[in-house]
């Protein structure tokens, strides 16, 4: 429930409670099939302005949850908080804050005394929204792996009718950071007349091909996993825990940059005195905090919505989908000024990505700004560099006509 | 077998037979615990000089095995090499190729008209040395994990038995590249009086934390396989390939570049047309590349020898072992020549560690060169750049006194 003083801290939105709603229409797929019933879980942040015209819409990364800012009104189970120190996500965890609350509150740089935010659990979800641990109504069981296959687009349009449904029909902007920032991207293209602006942190209109594979090989740790078992684990006792943990460790490691890594851990032993020549102990620091890492996430997340949130992270690629391969034809059409911030360490989503995108929308005459910060803690510094972001996303947010 | 037409390349060693040798005394291992009998894999090239002065002894990386050079005489059942390109492996599988066929033969860097190439099977492994695989005299029954858990040190010392027992004392060179550089140092550490030269590539003192991490990270999907079966597996009909084809990926991803990955394989699907909306299966080329990779290599290669063996390539630190965390006084006594080449795109085995064992060894007054290689391809440049490596190790070793 959070302490009295972290109640009160400066900055924070407070206890909040998470809120579900059911969508009264289908959801069209772009696998070709529709989605019903769909609930979304949300949480919003700050007050709704009379003319509507002050919400911001930010989206999750891959292991998120609409819990983004703010002392949860639940018991925490475990932080949902993605940053990089141990330390950091033990904190966030035993208070139950937000995973973007440093970024989300009066004064901050999605300032809720000016906007109103909302955030939801993403298509696919584990966290309340509709995703493959939901009861499929054709049989009454889990979908388990019968859940559709499901794209970013199909995410983005899921919460357009979410917003619709909830009386909002236009957004001051979107936000998101690495796969939160596809979804904005998504948001800019499909629905030009209802976005002012989006602004995408450590993200990418395509995911490089080092990251395909590295979100490939933790896939294929899950599936491998005879716990998975086929994808339907649900009520069987057993699930992919093994499996789930050597996907979280490959991830974890593309989220970090070599130099944190050797400034965190060196190759300090675990144990003073030398190694203890053992197979299978944790002899390291960050074989032991690799563990403690995978352990945590098992406990939280659910495999499956694993497997379809990367799934769905490694299609997303705007040339692709909307530019017959070329990246300025699928931006021909976006309305929205556009904030990138990369940075200079993150290896996963190289500021590379960002860059072109930049150079693609300025070609088409669109307003937009890409900032690179100099930060050495890799793809995690989109949840870390706070402190540097704030201003950029303020200045940014602060030429919006409203 | 070989086509007569490769059988007589130029350059080539020829058709060879691995060898083995039992050692008559019981080995001494760093844990404590000493291994007997213990039978070695090897394989020689090239013609022993009366003086018995011209022996080059070439060491194998991870997955390697005493098969450097020529083609086998034994039917081949995969391939040993472990470079990038599918397509080479692939060539290198049909003929039988050994691992560094490129780097040892007549005229080529490791002259066999000059020098008496030895490569042998390392301590733990799975083509023909004792390993985990071996049967346990106390027992019957293979060792499994009750083989003792060794070190880079170990292997050394084992390969100083065997080498005396064949009746070699003296060195000429060791080389090798990674794991295989890894045993050169010890060699110039432990046995200063028996080795003029040394040549690691791609190799370091010590594996960086981001290394360790990898390698604890494929160790963790072995040992997570429920078919590893605490690492008693053999003769159960089950063997941990689930594990063992993830931990490959991983390590097979470490060896590669991001640039040569985009450059190989960019976003490329496997079906023209567009994804297809899969959960498990293979979509983009490199998602395919990654799966035969894990195919290929758990039917070549034992799992628990990849256990033993990445525990060692962790767990070696010349600083740690012989210089109290200083890597000057660990390499006080080397007396070898030292060659260092690095590859700028290496990020597993960074040139920064080439460099500092180059500073170290420079501030000693010893004899070394540090060559960095420019290059794309990641750690595998070490099997790739064999066109640029070959006029440096040439050039080194023609300075040898013999």
């Amino acid at each position: 429930m959070g302490t009295p003083a972290a109640r009160t801290a400066p900055g924070s939105v407070g206890t909040v409670d998470t809120q579900f709603m059911d969508l009264s229409e289908p959801v069209q797929l772009d696998c070709g099939r529709q989605l019903h019933p769909v609930r979304i879980a949300y949480e919003t942040y700050g007050t709704l302005s009379l003319a509507r015209d002050n919400v911001i819409l930010v989206c999750h990364a891959l292991s998120g949850d609409a819990h983004a800012a703010g002392l949860s009104s639940k018991p925490p189970v475990a932080s949902t908080r993605d940053g990089f120190a141990a330390e950091d996500r033990d904190r966030s965890s035993s208070q139950g804050l937000g995973w973007w609350d440093g970024m989300i509150g009066p004064g901050k740089a999605f300032d809720t005394e000016r906007f109103f935010v909302i955030s939801t659990n993403l298509l696919g979800g584990c966290g309340g929204t509709t995703g493959p641990s939901s009861v499929d109504p054709a049989t009454g069981q889990p979908y388990g792996s019968n859940f559709p296959v499901i794209s970013v687009a199909d995410m983005v349009r899921t919460q357009r009718a979410f917003l619709g449904q909830l009386g909002v029909d236009r957004l001051a902007a979107v936000a998101g950071g690495s796969l939160g920032g596809m979804q904005a991207f998504e948001w800019a293209i499909l629905y030009p007349d209802r976005v002012d602006a989006i602004v995408a942190i450590a993200s990418t209109h395509a995911l490089q091909p080092q990251g395909v594979a590295w979100n490939a090989i933790a896939r294929n740790a899950i599936t491998g996993d005879p716990a998975w078992q086929g994808g339907h684990y649900y009520g069987t006792g057993r699930k992919p825990d093994a499996g789930m943990g050597v996907a979280r460790m490959v991830g974890h490691m593309t989220y970090l940059s070599a130099k944190s890594l050797g400034d965190k851990f060196d190759r300090r032993l675990q144990f003073a005195e030398d190694v203890r020549y053992t197979l299978t102990e944790p002899e390291f620091e960050i074989e032991n905090y690799l563990r403690r890492q995978a352990d945590t996430f098992v406990r939280r997340f659910d495999a499956n919505t694993y497997l379809y949130t990367s799934r769905a992270l490694t299609y997303f690629d705007l040339a692709r989908q909307y530019g017959n391969g070329r990246l300025a034809d699928a931006l021909q059409n976006v309305s929205a000024r556009t904030l990138l911030i990369a940075f200079s360490s993150d290896w996963l989503y190289p500021p590379a990505g960002s860059e072109e995108l930049a150079d693609a929308l300025r070609s088409l005459g669109k307003p937009v700004e890409c900032r690179v910060i100099d930060a050495p803690y890799g793809h995690d510094c989109f949840l870390l560099e706070e402190a540097r972001q704030t201003p950029m996303i303020r200045d940014f947010l602060s030429r919006q006509g409203i």
